[in-house]
């Protein structure tokens, strides 16, 4: 297994969990605490940045992990990041990213987000010509800093396994259709003059190497085409997307070197040149570099059921599309040690008051009992950023674990209270009413 | 059709519309708006608290609609409030809703959590017996305030045609399993003098009157056995549950003054005693209640499809199970007007960045163009209160409407800013780091 695709093992958890207790981030009150091996998450950055071509702008999907601290680091180390609406903008620049390195891709992009992106500098990849014409008119009307605007093209390669995260087959709601625009695509091109970019995403969770080489490839083909039809050079090519992620010991995923090794060979020319390659990783970097703790309140011996404090509030998917997601457990016990015992099966349910809150069935593992704490591996994508607030139950504190660093943990988020819960659900503050 | 289940028409939908832009609310920039139905929510608590006897205490589920303004109108005119968590219970409170007109439900108290509960003077359902071992504990230890706790009993009726909202089926998490656990029921009740109720819920949405009466017949018949068998009477019995909501125009459900018939036939001493009754109706009184107005941003003619500003962020279900739930909608033009033309079939997409986040296919509507407003109907319940982080987006602003007061509309909670998401994602704040 590659180096990047190391995940969390039972024996760093119990050093997590050691050190979340000498911090006095986790007592045996905490219902539960969200982790994030920020050295691991530096590391994974790093790799990408040693095997693409120098000239390659990684900018990290926000909405993997929308956290500001968590940004921050990532900005430290040379990543961009990706906003997915112009509120993840925001969260980039409180991270303190450049905004040449904050990407903007929105489906539903506004006049008004529009022009705040084009006035701040932030890369722009538009959705659909209807967003190319209110670019050229806002460009026409006020001062843009933005210098790289592209073109979202779906190369309609197909779909990936999974038909809820996939983006790449025909009839998406993403992208210019590239068998049935083309023409417009180049017409587009011919009348924009800003336009220098094309914008590629085709999904990365159960996406083959086959099927995101062969969208690089085509959107490289059609980079010459226009570039042939335009006569100036294209500035960027986002390739978007990133690599199906590990969710399990025993499966094994394409390595970003192996990505790499593929383009080549498919698309030659995107990573000899030094124009401007982006990239959107977001699950691959991010999954493998969280855990979640969470107590066990209760044991339901007659029904093998174990009730943990995250449910579908923190683990959506698994819970509401379990056919396809997953996430793999250990058990530790409440001094934060390994158990050990006879193997069994065990159903993992959470706290939500709807019958469907159940996070796995089945799960084999030693004897579990009340206080002891479940871990949940791979939390760190798509769990925390995807919150849903069903039953109003506070968020967990988040700790950032940094083996490096001489304190190890830190809070990256503070846990709510019960008072954070009622304000979020109050009225609203006196000076809003005056407005 | 019963008044308790006439929806908000179009001719309505245009007038908040109107009222709403009369009243600042509403702007060709505003991306969504979500309203709530004041008046029409307090007519149908009206009509349970009419037909229901008046020793019944209609306790709201917080989590249909978590809204601290609207739980605060529905306490105003006798409503109580159903917690699914202690900081549910903390919104109850917020909303000036008295502790002894608080039910506490939750399959995950922690032990802090009943004591708090107990020290409030909230009503508590206990989920199973390793809570009321954890309950008796405390009320020894405690100043208990606390004068009425039941116990959850799952009577084994069978599951709804909604699997994941289903409780009342063998297997389930919730309550002690009536027919493998009666003996252990019945001796809780002779060992606690303190234990003094029985509570059930089977679920509403895709529950049959059938079931929702054998359940209730199940537990007014262990109620009298409880009595008989402890020679003291029991203080209440919590119905749980409501009744379908009704989604399609099409559709009928059973009304609350049939429900109550029925319940008479099956379980007249429930209906006749003076004896405290509670009910947890949420999505029949609240989801027929809201309006969620959201602008148009783009058509996409070729794949006859329209990308509003709602997703699965406000509508989880609809997009994450739409085997299970469903939406109407209605279109009206940028000046709030309905519009007409000829009807075809449109796909309704949300603003997320992944592929599923699609609301609804061919949805029969009149021609839909950028700036026109789609209105979803029947949104009061289970989608505000599950508001998935999922991108970032910010929180709409919520309008309560009001036919009967002078100003028909007021803020019940201000639309979120840029600054409120970073704050949401951002660190602890300094007092927290010195913690």
């Amino acid at each position: 297994m590659s180096a990047f695709q190391q995940r969390i093992t039972l024996s760093e958890a119990e050093v997590i969990w050691q050190r979340s207790r000498e911090a006095g981030l986790l007592s045996d009150r905490t219902r539960s605490l969200l982790v994030h091996d920020l050295d691991r998450m530096r590391s994974r950055i790093a790799i990408l940045q040693e095997v693409f071509p120098s000239h390659t702008l990684h900018a990290l999907a926000i909405k993997a992990n929308p956290l500001v601290e968590i940004l921050r680091e990532a900005v430290n180390v040379g990543a961009g990041l990706e906003a997915a609406s112009i509120e993840e903008a925001h969260l980039a620049l409180a991270a303190e990213c450049p905004a040449e390195r904050i990407v903007f891709d929105s489906p539903a992009k506004t006049m008004e987000e529009i022009a705040e992106a084009l006035e701040l500098g932030i890369v722009l990849n538009a959705d659909n010509f209807a967003e190319l014409r209110r670019i050229d008119q806002l460009i026409k009307q006020i001062s843009t800093r933005t210098t790289l605007i592209g073109l979202r093209i779906n190369p309609e390669v197909g779909a990936g396994t999974i038909s809820h995260t996939s983006v790449g087959q025909a009839g998406s709601k993403f992208g210019a259709p590239l068998s049935t625009t083309r023409s417009e695509i180049i017409g587009a091109f011919r009348r924009y003059d800003w336009l220098n970019g094309v914008h590629v995403h085709v999904g990365s969770q159960g996406c083959s190497l086959d099927l995101l080489a062969r969208a690089a490839s085509r959107i490289d083909e059609l980079r010459r085409e226009l570039e042939g039809t335009t006569g100036r050079p294209l500035a960027f090519v986002d390739i978007g997307g990133g690599l199906p992620t590990l969710y399990r010991e025993q499966q094994s995923a394409p390595t970003p070197q192996e990505y790499v090794t593929r383009l080549k060979q498919e698309a030659p020319e995107l990573m000899s040149s030094d124009r401007l390659l982006i990239t959107e990783f977001g699950r691959a970097i991010q999954a493998g570099c969280g855990v979640a703790l969470s107590r066990v309140e209760f044991v339901r011996p007659e029904q093998r059921m174990a009730v943990i404090h995250l449910g579908a509030d923190f683990l959506l998917r698994p819970v509401y599309r379990p056919e396809d997601w997953f996430h793999e457990f250990f058990v530790l016990d409440a001094q934060g040690r390994r158990k050990s015992g006879t193997l069994a099966p065990l159903t993992i349910t959470g706290p939500l008051c709807f019958s469907g809150d159940i996070i796995a069935r089945d799960v084999i593992l030693p004897p579990v009992d009340e206080g002891d704490w479940i871990v949940i591996r791979d939390t760190g994508a798509y769990t925390l950023g995807m919150w849903s607030h069903h039953c109003s139950r506070s968020i967990p504190g988040v700790v950032g674990y940094d083996a490096t660093s001489p304190r190890q943990v830190r809070l990256l988020r503070a846990a709510e209270t019960a008072s954070d819960v009622v304000r979020f659900w109050s009225g609203p503050r006196p000076a809003d009413v005056d407005k």
